[in-house]
Parts: C-alpha cells; sequence; structure tokens
C-alpha cells in the first residue's frame, strides 16, 4: 500500500463513519416521527375522523421543500422521503382500528370471504367493529340462518361463479343491502336487483388483495337500487381511506374492456409471442434499459399469476372479441404502413394519436420519469 | 364547537406540532448527510475510485435494517429512504467531476454532440478533462482540420442519417477509435469497419437523455477491431459508473428488435386502437386502479415523444416486420380460443409462457408491486 492510498482509506473510512453515524440518527428520528404518527391515528380513528388529509399533506408538503431549498437540499428529495414515511405512518395508522358508521347494523355477510379481495374486507369491517359472517361453498346448508340477520351481503367469489351464487340470495331480509365485487357490472347488477327487492349496488374495487389499507386507493360504485339506503356503506369504505367513483354499470363495463380485457390479452399475447420467437430471457433482461425492463416487468407479473383469473374474465366478456380483433387489423394496417416505406403517414397517426391523449401524454411521461428513477434506484 | 371538537383539535394541533418539528429535523440531517457524501465524491474522484461501491451500498443497508428490525420500524421502509438519498448523493457526487482514464488522449469529437444523447457524452468527457470537439451539420465544411487531431470520433446522430455520416469519416487519424451509439449495430458497425482501418466499437447506450450521471446505467458494447486499443474508452465509461454489457451486433440487434421495434410498435398500435375506439381518456384514468394507470402511463408516455425517434427505429429495420406479423398471427389465434370457448387450451398456452418465463415471473410480480406502492404514494 503506497502512502497515497493509505490517506486516501483513513479520509474514506473517517467520513463513511460520520455517514453511519448519521444514518443512525436518522432510523431513531423515523421512528420518533412512527410513534407520533401512531398517535395521530388513534386520537382520530376515536373520533371517526379520516385518517388521510389532503390539505394537511400538502402544507407538510410545502414546509418542507421551502426548507429544503433555503439549505441547498432538493425540495423533490424531501417530498419523495416524506411520501415514502407516510406510506407506512398510514399503513400503522389502520392498525389502530376505524370508526362504526353504522353501530346500529347487523351481521355484514361476505360470500367467499375467505377468498383473496374477500379477506380484504371481511378484516377491515372487523377492525371497524362489525360483526362479520362468512359463507363459503360448505357453508349453503346453513346459510339460512346467516343470511336472516345480514344487514349486509357481499358477493365476493370469482367471476364464473357470481351469477349462480346470486341466483341463491332470492330470501334475503328485506332491508339487506346486497352487493358484489366482481370485476364486471352490468350483468351482475341486474342479476341482484332481480332476486332481492332491497337495496343493491355494484362495486369495484379498484385494487388487489395485497393492499395495506385503502388510503388513496378507489372503489368504483353502479347504483342499483334505493342508493340512499346503502350510501353508510360507502361512508364506511370512505372512512377506511377509498375514493369513491360513481358511473353506471355501461360505462364501467366499456371502460373495463379497454382496460382490463384488452389489456391483459394484448399482455397475455405479447408473452406468448416472447416465448414462441425463441427470445433468450436473460439476454433480452440483461440488455434492457429501464424503461424496456419496466414494460418486461408488466409482461412477466402477469405470468407469475393465476392464469384462470384472468381466463375467467377475458372469457367472460365475449362481446369484447370483435372489439380485440380490430386491434390486431389495426397492428397489421399499422404495419403495412412500415412495410410499404409510408413514413410520413405514420408519423400523421402517431401525431392523431399524441393530440388524442393531450395532456395525459405530458403528465404521464413526467409520471414515468419518475418511476424509472425509483426503478433505477432499486437495482442492486 | 364541542368541548370534544376543542379537545380533539388542541390535542391534533400539538402532535401535527411535533410532526412539524421533527421533519425540520429531518430536512437539517439530510443536508449535512449531503455534505458528507459530497465529499466522499471529491475524495473518490481525485485518485479516481469509482463513485458506486455495490459493497458498501449493501453493508449500509445491512446495517440500518437490523438497527430498524431493532427499535421496531420496518426495515424496507429505511432502505427505500436511503436509496432515494443515495440516488442524490450519486447525482450531487457525479458534478465533482471524474477522473480522466487518458490523459495523454487527444481531442475527443461527438459527431451530433448538439444532439440529445450526444450532449450527453460532450458532458460527460468534459467533466472528466477531455478536450473534446463537436461537429454538427454546419461544420462539415473545417471537418477535416477537427477530425486530425481526435484520439476518438463518436457518432451520435439521428439513425437515418448514421450511415451517410460514416461514408465520410474515410481518412481518420490511424490510431483514432471510431465508435457509433445507433440503437441497431449490425450495419453502422460494417459500415464503419469498412470505412476505418483503426479501432472501431460499436455502442448502444441503454438509456435517455435525461439520465443525471451513468451510476447503475449500461452501455452495450459491440466489438469491432482492436479491442485492447478501444479499452480505455470503456474503462472511461466505467469510470462514470456505467456497466458495459458485451454482446455481438447480431445477438444486440435480434434482442433490439424486440425490446424495442416490436415493443414501441405495439405500443404505438394500442394508442391508435384506443383512439379509434373512441374510449374516454379521463374516465379511464379515474377508473385505473394502480397498475392499470401505470400501464397507461407506460402507451401514453410514448405519445409525448419526438415521432420521427421511433418511425426512425422502426423503419429502419424492415426485418422485422415478419416478426411483428407473427405477433398479429398469434394475438387471433388466441382469440380464436375465446371465440370458440376453448378455455383449457388457452390456459394451458398460458401455464407455458409461464414456465417459459421461470423465476423471471415472481422477480417482476415483486418488482411490479413495489413499484406500485411507489405510484400510489405519488398520488395527489
Amino acid at each position: 500500500m503506497t502512502y497515497a492510498d493509505s490517506d486516501f482509506n483513513i479520509k474514506l473510512t473517517h467520513l463513511r463513519d460520520e455517514i453511519d453515524e448519521i444514518d443512525s440518527e436518522l432510523v431513531k428520528l423515523l421512528q420518533r416521527r412512527l410513534n407520533i404518527t401512531r398517535k395521530v391515528g388513534q386520537l382520530k380513528s376515536a373520533v371517526g375522523k379520516p385518517i388521510f388529509d389532503a390539505e394537511r399533506e400538502a402544507s407538510l408538503f410545502t414546509k418542507r421543500r421551502l426548507q429544503a431549498t433555503e439549505v441547498g437540499l432538493c425540495p423533490d428529495l424531501i417530498e419523495d422521503v416524506l411520501r415514502r414515511l407516510m406510506r407506512d405512518s398510514y399503513a400503522s395508522q389502520d392498525k389502530s382500528g376505524y370508526q362504526c358508521v353504522n353501530p346500529a347494523s347487523q351481521t355484514i355477510v361476505v360470500i367467499g370471504g375467505k377468498g383473496q379481495l374477500g379477506a380484504v374486507f371481511v378484516d377491515l369491517f372487523r377492525r371497524s367493529g362489525y360483526q362479520v359472517d362468512i359463507i363459503e361453498e360448505a357453508d349453503w346448508p346453513h346459510s339460512e340462518t346467516i343470511l336472516a340477520k345480514a344487514s349486509v351481503v357481499i358477493v365476493a367469489v370469482p367471476i364464473s361463479f357470481t351469477s349462480a351464487i346470486i341466483q341463491r340470495l332470492n330470501n334475503l331480509p328485506v332491508d339487506c343491502i346486497l352487493a358484489d365485487v366482481t370485476s364486471i357490472k352490468e350483468s351482475p347488477l341486474a342479476a341482484m336487483k332481480e332476486v332481492h327487492a332491497g337495496p343493491v349496488v355494484g362495486l369495484h374495487p379498484m385494487f388487489g388483495p395485497d393492499v395495506t389499507g385503502l388510503i388513496k386507493q378507489t372503489i368504483i360504485s353502479c347504483e342499483g337500487r334505493y342508493p340512499e339506503r346503502y350510501q353508510w356503506l360507502l361512508d364506511q369504505f370512505q372512512v377506511w381511506g377509498a375514493k369513491i367513483y360513481p358511473v353506471t354499470a355501461h360505462k364501467h363495463d366499456q371502460a373495463m374492456s379497454m382496460v382490463q380485457v384488452m389489456r391483459h390479452f394484448s399482455t397475455i399475447a405479447y408473452g406468448y409471442h416472447l416465448m414462441n420467437e425463441e427470445v433468450d430471457i436473460e439476454k433480452l433482461v440483461a440488455m434492457s434499459s429501464p424503461i424496456y425492463r419496466l414494460e418486461l416487468v408488466m409482461v412477466g407479473r402477469l405470468f407469475a399469476q393465476n392464469p384462470s383469473l384472468y381466463a375467467d374474465i377475458i372469457f367472460a366478456n365475449k362481446d369484447n372479441i370483435t372489439m380485440m380483433r380490430r386491434y390486431a387489423y389495426r397492428f397489421l394496417s399499422l404495419l403495412d404502413d412500415v412495410n410499404l416505406d409510408r413514413k410520413e403517414a405514420f408519423i400523421n397517426r402517431f401525431n392523431e394519436v399524441s393530440q388524442w391523449f393531450g395532456d395525459y401524454a405530458d403528465d404521464f411521461l413526467k409520471e414515468s420519469k419518475s418511476m424509472l428513477l425509483k426503478a433505477n434506484e432499486l437495482k442492486k
């Protein structure tokens, strides 16, 4: 080791020790913060105030961004760190339980409550002080007693069973709220209205089973019957932090055919194509820039999941076949532009789409950039 | 205001003040940390050590995760926060300049150095102490003098001009390194080898022009001629933090036809489809779960960018037309499964692809989950 080397090492070790000291202080500070936000959670849930407060969040960012700028720190840095802290603080505040919006309610029955999504609702209702009963396949023989004292029945079974299960619910208490959480809405809503004369609402929770809480998550609600009588249920969802998005069942199904059926299907086709082209997946991953990696991630993630889930959604929407066929033809027609060297025509079509996206294109580009920075951070 | 209300407000205000105090301490702590990491950067760049040290990063995470667990804090929380801090600390360390690997080198000439990607290299070379000259369209009349004293010439022009520009480089000093940064590699590499008898290398930087530095970014290198004579250039890229991925030009182009041409093209077709189906984009966004939103973001982001960029890449790869046509046919053949209600066949094909993805499917699912949590954090 030369003199210069040893001098460098001494200096580096000294600086690294200082960093370690700061990081240790950081852990202590974050722990202190979590203790206090926990108290805020308890205080709020005692009086039934929502945990997420958009105004407070915004003012908190503004103050710290300002301070950061003053001391020469990047304001985005402190906002990103605070957002990350808040994610955990929301999750821990969730643990302290929720206000019960309707303490007079009788039992909440979740059919399929041991399924992934059903279990999320069972857990949230219980932590809000409701009596919850679950009906699974084996429980149908004694379902009559369970359903007789239900204030709410939520159908949370796989989409291929939904309609058969709804048929069995023809003897609910007249005041009972009947709801489903299927990812299509028109047909289950019609079936529920036919089988039950009381309040009916179609729900589509826009999140997966691994949410830690509902803060900032969306639940789509499609009006069935007597909305004023199921309003308290939507209020309860809002206490959990969810945003309610009301829309007609028809509009919902239209949007979902794009966002869900079409997108899933073309992603499956893309994976199928990669396999058939005998692509070297390892090389592909190694050669991917952050953006390509993210795109590969979005394809590959699907194939780690249950195929029946996707097949059920796709096969339950036969109306979408012609729409999806149109996609393939549009794909081939754009490909003709390439084949016939019509670059200008291709660019014109591109520009049309850009205009159609409007401001969303720029917003999405910005959003994707911060996602990519995050993706790069995660690299080893 | 009731007594209970006022009591709640007093308590809440008190707790919020405590949070604000902690957050203010947090800003100060992060600023102290940045000051020290800046010193590390200066120390390292003075002796030419790379700024990114995977081992140190890993040991730093291990220590803090342990401490976090001890005090009841989520270890992922502290790791996420530290990763975010390191992103900024890497960026700030970059600013202090880089070691010059080859001080004996004469001029580095970047053709198209005022373009987006070219400018990244110009800036990095200059901050490493090299003499850099730029040739743009208007500079060709006096290019001979510029090129006569070049140690490296990098062609960084749009793909549609690359081959014409390379043709002009038939009089370089025999020891000069000739390189290009085009996103296809076979044809430019062949052209460079034909026009120049000295060292030649094909490069494909796997990042966009808005990188803040090259730490954790990949540069693909395709061997042309005399690799031992351009090795110092690759070393310089590594000093900047980049990872070099060597591969043959043929394998590169094969992978890129998938990752780049096919993916871009099908995304453009997807956007074109959305427009033609007269989708209500506002409703679509509002009804999107985090995962659908991310997928929409990945489509929409493309349309905020220059269409020529994409058209150039797609039209320069006519060999890929039949491959892309095969995608459309596979899409239609899978759609037949849906149309003819062959659910089992569809699921079998899905499972085949899952097996083909192997461990990547699970890894990608995990990765996408942490990306989605991040996406939800960003919501207002």
